[in-house]
């Protein structure tokens, strides 16, 4: 079964968190309370599991030392945004995945410096994948090779989060607010709010199993299906779903007039996109090295998977 | 004239800026608007300045290319904690160096994003520091320990601005607000606040120039010193100054109830740690290799010229 396959990446994601989250303890102690509660409110572990598996699809031997600072890196990141979005000066929302959202439980301040501590202690994080490299290796050149998929990786989750990516389409959204706007900034903002960390994630875990430059750029366009399938979903999910099955308030998009992928298009057709976009995807992956052994079988089917889940 | 060095070595350090700060374009133009004027909006460029001048005491010869990244970064996270200190939930500051801050121009959640976006950036510049690594170069051995300095660097970076530096002492910051707190707490707020960050650019200076871990220590005692006498002067400026000299309102530590160093120690004690404390420090940089070179007399100039400023 998919959905308890699913269920024990999401466990193991949650393990490899709890190896890098932070002890708390001193002066500051709220601030790393905050941290690990807007971690532990929980959530799919989506990207998390898509940089393990695309790592397993082009290496089935896996170098703990170098993914698991990575895999805890993107979903602090993915959380921080969570943290900020929530904010009253954003999204204004009191309540994420049934529990009160960050700042609502430890106050706007906390609210704002977990969410900048989460972002800087993910690249904190993802640093240590430079422990697991070895400076007297007698290969000098496996360890030059390895540093630099490291530095790649980097550059990847910088890249992908910061203004050329997520923060770009959290920027738009702010400014789409009770605004007219097209179907272009809508994708623009799916592309870049939510596609841009699943690209992220996928394209780490290529990169650091030594995927090669064009076999990464196959998985970008991968990621970037995953994110606009999942992104739809969301809008369509917003009308259909229940406020139980989501943990926070159905209809919101139609309550601060927003225009949304369903709002454009109607259900029909925002359903028809999701199959299209994620067929095209597993048809991608499919072309891929390694789509067939237990990595890439399970990535196809999670791509199925979420095309019919109802959070 | 110490004076007209400091800014010469400023001007050059706005223009590795200038190198990397991004262009304003694209739907999310208004968020790259609002990260360079917040840089714009000026500064006294310490960090970079003296981040190039602990290299230059370590190797008179520059590789820019592994350099001018991380010159670049420490002053986008430093700027970014200011972005968010200022905002209405933190200090609530409208005013920073005479121009209005960047969320009382931009709006309170440009204001956030700004900072997010300006932290995230930080990392996506340093990481390019890696392009100037050949992965194809005849000496692996060479290319590799420059790689690793670069993680070093990276590591410093990301740890001193993060739970165990810069935001630690935001946080003990916040909570003191209005609350009667000890001399300990204070102490814990400026090593951590202002030193951690001050620490940071002498140590990735030094460590990008190759200096022996010892050395580094060295360093970070020096940049712990400079940081706490640079945090006892602005207590000092804040009953002493003038509001044209800073750019700031006056005497808002007591408006704030707030206790500071000069609060507790009062002023003439207060302006003798300010000298005991530098004076160590010019002792200590005094016994490094390099400190009698241009950068290491210039950094004895500006430990002492900073004892002696007015904004």
């Amino acid at each position: 079964m998919i959905a308890e396959e699913i269920a024990r990446k999401a466990k193991k994601a949650d393990e490899i968190l709890d190896m890098y989250l932070p002890k708390e303890e001193g002066i500051s102690k709220n601030v790393m309370r905050a941290m690990n509660y807007s971690i532990h409110v929980g959530g799919k572990r989506l990207r998390p599991i898509l940089m393990m598996e695309t790592y397993g699809m082009f290496s089935e031997d896996i170098d703990e030392g170098i993914l698991y600072p990575f895999v805890a890196a993107i979903e602090m990141i993915h959380t921080y945004s969570l943290c900020h979005d929530d904010l009253p000066a954003m999204d204004d929302d009191d309540m994420r995945r049934g529990m009160p959202s960050t700042h609502a439980k430890f106050g706007e301040a906390m609210g704002i410096l977990a969410g900048d501590a989460l972002l800087n202690y993910a690249f904190e994080t993802a640093v240590r994948a430079y422990d697991s490299v070895d400076p007297y290796s007698a290969d000098k050149d496996a360890s030059l090779k390895k540093a630099l998929r490291i530095a790649k990786a980097l550059g990847i989750l910088s890249n992908k989060a910061g203004i050329h990516g997520m923060i770009a389409g959290q920027v738009a959204d702010i400014e789409s607010e009770a605004k007219q706007i097209s179907m272009d900034t809508i994708e623009f903002i799916h592309e870049n709010k939510t596609a841009a960390m699943i690209e992220s994630s996928m394209m780490i875990g290529a990169t650091l199993a030594g995927a090669a430059d064009e076999e990464v750029s196959v998985v970008e366009r991968v990621g970037s299906d995953i994110g606009l399938a999942f992104q739809i979903m969301d809008d369509i999910l917003d009308v259909t779903g229940t406020s139980e099955d989501l943990g926070k308030p159905v209809g919101s998009d139609e309550k601060n007039n927003k225009n949304t992928y369903v709002s454009f298009k109607g259900l029909e057709r925002s359903r028809e996109a999701v199959n299209t976009v994620s067929q095209r995807a597993i048809e991608a992956l499919s072309r891929l090295p390694g789509s067939d052994n237990a990595s890439g079988t399970f990535l196809r089917g999670l791509i199925e998977d979420l095309t019919k889940r109802n959070r």
